[in-house]
């Protein structure tokens, strides 16, 4: 039995997510097994390093999984790359420690959130970014996004309203800059609730298009409250940039 | 009645190439022509710098048309963007002197093939690029490519073999570079022949991987025979980057 670290990149555009579901066979983590399992003749189950929503896409996702069956790194890698779908790309395939879980060891996961700020149409990016016309003061969202770094209650910024664990994250850095017609903005933390990102870059653009005040962000970590914080933004727009371990 | 020159991007996945046809509504030209014609509420009529096959790309084709209807430039800009599909777009609406047509104005257009020149799959620039695995050499390609500069008939480098008119074109340059993962072969010239780009670029790539002789091209130009040159690349990896009027 031999324990396997993998990275994975994949356009989210057609699937449910990351995590496999019972009743649909369109999410990265279903594909992957499915092919994995195929060609070891045993089932094998993957740890992804967390969920990614439908529609999400992800640089560098890692999993990790066990097989019995004698393969090497390359006959893996080659083995999923002739079957995956050509959406779903493996772009690394090394042998862990047997203590390694691509979930239990994440030490920090970055966010990519890409915001086509022009009027002008996205045509080859379309898929990767979330169009907004009016132009973004960015300085005024650097300022609000000083106020989210470090450990907080992030509570406000999940959509999960039922969640019972704690909603405490730390987020180590928020950087955003403006590069030709877009709007990047990268986040690096702990962890994230369920769309943190994406509510955090739709309160920061909500900021940056004058909607919200800059100093408005420590009353919603404050209050708790979902509605307080701005707009969840599309899917599309999000990339897991990275996982750290 | 006036005249505008207009600069179109588009992502040619699905289409059928440019030029309109009677039974399909999957060109580009029929698609403008369709939005055009009902914002004006006559027919119009728009002219291409020239076609470009299915499947292949354009990051600023130019096409000009006459309208009778009072527009702005904005309005029609605005009207086009809001109601062409997602995989096309205007990006620039000029008003233009009676006499400028699209195609016969055309000075030069520059085309540009993008390979993926990795084993690693490519997930995002799928759609854009050609896959070749093995790793091309190209100071072989670039001296091959340097027999080609300049006035030739390019009768060998056009799929159409029943063609008429003249085969004889200028080449201006072929500029060949890595950049990470991909080599990009960026062509100008006057005009090109049916799938001449490709074959140029399918005759360089095997140059690339020692299939074939720098020096063969003489011989391939003064032979004037198809079956002496490359294949044909597939459509994806190409993009009509410019027209230079």
């Amino acid at each position: 039995m031999k324990n396997y670290k993998i990275i994975i990149q994949y356009d989210g555009t057609k699937y449910k997510g990351w995590q496999r579901l019972k009743n649909s066979d369109l999410t990265i983590q279903g594909k992957i097994e499915a092919v994995l399992s195929k060609m070891v003749e045993h089932k094998v189950e993957i740890h992804g390093s967390g969920r990614t929503d439908a529609g999400v896409h992800a640089l560098s996702q890692t999993a990790s999984f066990k097989i019995e069956t004698p393969k090497t790194e390359k006959q893996i890698m080659d083995y999923l790359n002739r079957y995956l779908p050509d959406d779903i790309g493996i772009i690394s395939v090394k042998e862990a420690d047997e203590r390694f879980h691509a979930r239990l060891n994440v030490k920090s996961k970055t966010y990519q959130y890409r915001i086509w700020n022009s009027e002008l149409p996205c045509i080859f990016e379309r898929k990767y970014t979330t169009q907004i016309t009016s132009t973004l003061d960015i300085e005024r969202m650097k300022k609000a996004a000083e106020y989210l770094i470090g450990t907080h209650d992030f509570k406000a910024f999940c959509s999960n309203k039922k969640l019972k664990k704690s909603s405490v994250r730390t987020i180590d850095f928020i950087d955003i800059k403006r590069v030709e017609n877009e709007v990047l903005i990268t986040i690096q933390g702990n962890g994230f609730l369920h769309n943190m990102v994406r509510i955090i870059c739709g309160t920061l653009v909500e900021i940056g298009l004058y909607k919200r005040e800059t100093d408005s962000i420590p009353e919603i970590l404050n209050f708790k409250i979902r509605e307080n914080a701005g707009e969840t933004l599309p899917a599309k727009g999000l990339t897991l940039l990275n996982v750290e371990y």
